[in-house]
């Protein structure tokens, strides 16, 4: 089959078109032909040799997927050749072929095609978790999302926003700060000229639930914003995680500050997290409370474009290679 | 009636008798002629003018008091005047009476007295609310206490042994660390000659729970000794909160850093966690799973001493005063 792989450590001129057997279907998993892979932030990251695989997982690059189930393993009863489905997978979307545990697919949710699907998996597993499940963001409580506009925080807006929050988004002037308006957030903060501690303190009290990939200043400034009993969930730290701060508000406030990556979750959590959106988020679609955001699809043979893209900071919502 | 009062901020020379009119018992609360009243590290705070009273609370110190009910309020079904109690006051314990919550009282526990009973409320709800509701500490966990033969660690030592944990305690070497084990630790750590990092990763593969008192340089080093899906619970800084700290750990082990004031807590809180204390906690007392450590017993009338006693901190478990 037709797969993008890395040829070494590095820039995105790294990514390479090679062929490779076509996996097999082990137990309880099954084999999608895969018609379209999400790019995210972790793919980067590996690409640089920073983000080594875990043991046991494909070398190639590609966290999420949509397509046709080609074959089924052993244990497998839900799923059939020829079914549609997206899947959270453990590495190996970068290909025409990729197997994944059948326990981490999802069917296409109503209305959506196989182009939308494959942009779930990967931010949808990542909010529900973080921000519903652990930090329990409920309804009429204030959210503070960074880099709204970006792949995990147009989820998590439209997310926030489906539950009852009240949503107030970060990110740069113009086109991204209005492409947060578009998806919902109550309040938009251009972080070049507001300070959001300020705007979130001033008018809603401060953040009941704070969403951060940033980092570095941002750590401070966040536990400055939380409120009382606030919840703080660091998925990123594109500004780095060393920093020099005051951490007397976390027991004056009661804070809980916390974080996650997706991919070293334990199966049976992630299995978890599949039922959980079946059920509560996947039916959102079919209403229009949710839409999927996609910002352009690349051939798979262009994963390097799609990565140097994805690394200027300039897209809105998920870039996807069609494989 | 007799009470001590704060004449100024400062040391413990600033706490003098004095001569206070009875508090009456509002509604929801009953009186209390004080038998025993405990000393506690907010106190030492709040004579120091660095922790002042919520609004509405008595300007006297005391979080937690034993005795006898003198009155009832409006509304109190449970307590009946003559009924022997221990509670968690709103401040107001170093006095021969203190007006407190009703709900916030619970019985003497089967088996003791009132000078044991006044050293377990403050402890007891901090502990529980912390590491139990909160922090889920359970049973084969391995749960991490520093300054354990303090008041707030042999409470913490004890419910962790009671409730099926493994328990590594630190304080200084000697006496204090025998008295840790003495109290059930299963491996105490002498910190002036080991590095709790290394033994708890060493012996255990890190700890599933840690309380910290201390903060500062432990902080950094408490993010080393946790396990994945770790929880650290910070309830003092006493060597700082501001610190130089790498928080990618948070993220990559999935920790979740908290902490917080007993007293802040709103009564509703308090309220659930004396159900929960009486009902899962009190009834260990009378089969011997759990005994009170009172250190020393001093008269109303030498608070000040007291005080020295508690921050020379050669104390083991709890100062009273029989008031």
């Amino acid at each position: 089959m037709q797969a993008v792989e890395i040829s070494g450590a590095g820039g995105p001129e790294v990514l390479k078109p090679a062929t490779r057997p076509v996996p097999s279907a082990g137990a309880n998993e099954i084999l999608v032909k895969v018609a379209f892979a999400g790019i995210n932030g972790p793919d980067l990251m590996q690409r640089r040799g920073l983000y080594p695989p875990p043991k046991g997982a494909s070398d190639l690059l590609g966290l999420e997927i949509s397509g046709e189930v080609a074959a089924v393993g052993d244990g497998v009863t839900r799923w059939h050749v020829g079914d549609r489905v997206c899947a959270l997978t453990n590495g190996g979307g970068y290909a025409e072929y990729c197997a994944v545990l059948a326990d981490h697919c999802l069917p296409i949710p109503d209305g959506l095609g196989l182009r939308e699907a494959a942009s779930l998996p990967e931010t949808f597993f990542t909010i529900w978790s973080n921000i519903f499940m652990t930090a329990g963001l409920s309804a009429g409580e204030t959210f503070l999302v960074h880099g709204g506009a970006g792949g995990i925080g147009t989820t998590a807006i439209q997310l926030g926003k489906a539950f009852g929050a009240t949503v107030v988004a970060t990110d740069s002037p113009g086109e991204r700060c209005d492409f947060c308006s578009d998806l919902g957030a109550d309040r938009v903060v251009d972080y070049d000229a507001e300070d959001f501690v300020a705007v979130v303190r001033d008018t809603y009290g401060g953040a009941d639930v704070i969403l951060d990939i940033v980092g570095g200043p941002y750590i401070a400034r966040n536990i400055k914003a939380a409120k009382p009993d606030g919840r703080i969930v660091q998925l990123a730290f594109a500004r780095g995680a060393e920093v020099t701060v005051d951490l007397m508000p976390i027991m004056l406030k009661r804070l809980t500050y916390t974080g996650s990556t997706l991919r070293s979750r334990p199966d049976a959590f992630k299995t978890e997290v599949a039922r959980q959106l079946e059920e509560r988020v996947w039916p959102l679609f079919a209403e229009d409370r949710l839409k999927p955001v996609v910002d352009k699809v690349l051939p798979l043979a262009e994963a390097a474009e799609a990565h140097r893209l994805m690394e200027s900071a300039t897209h809105k919502g998920k870039i996807l290679l069609a494989c």
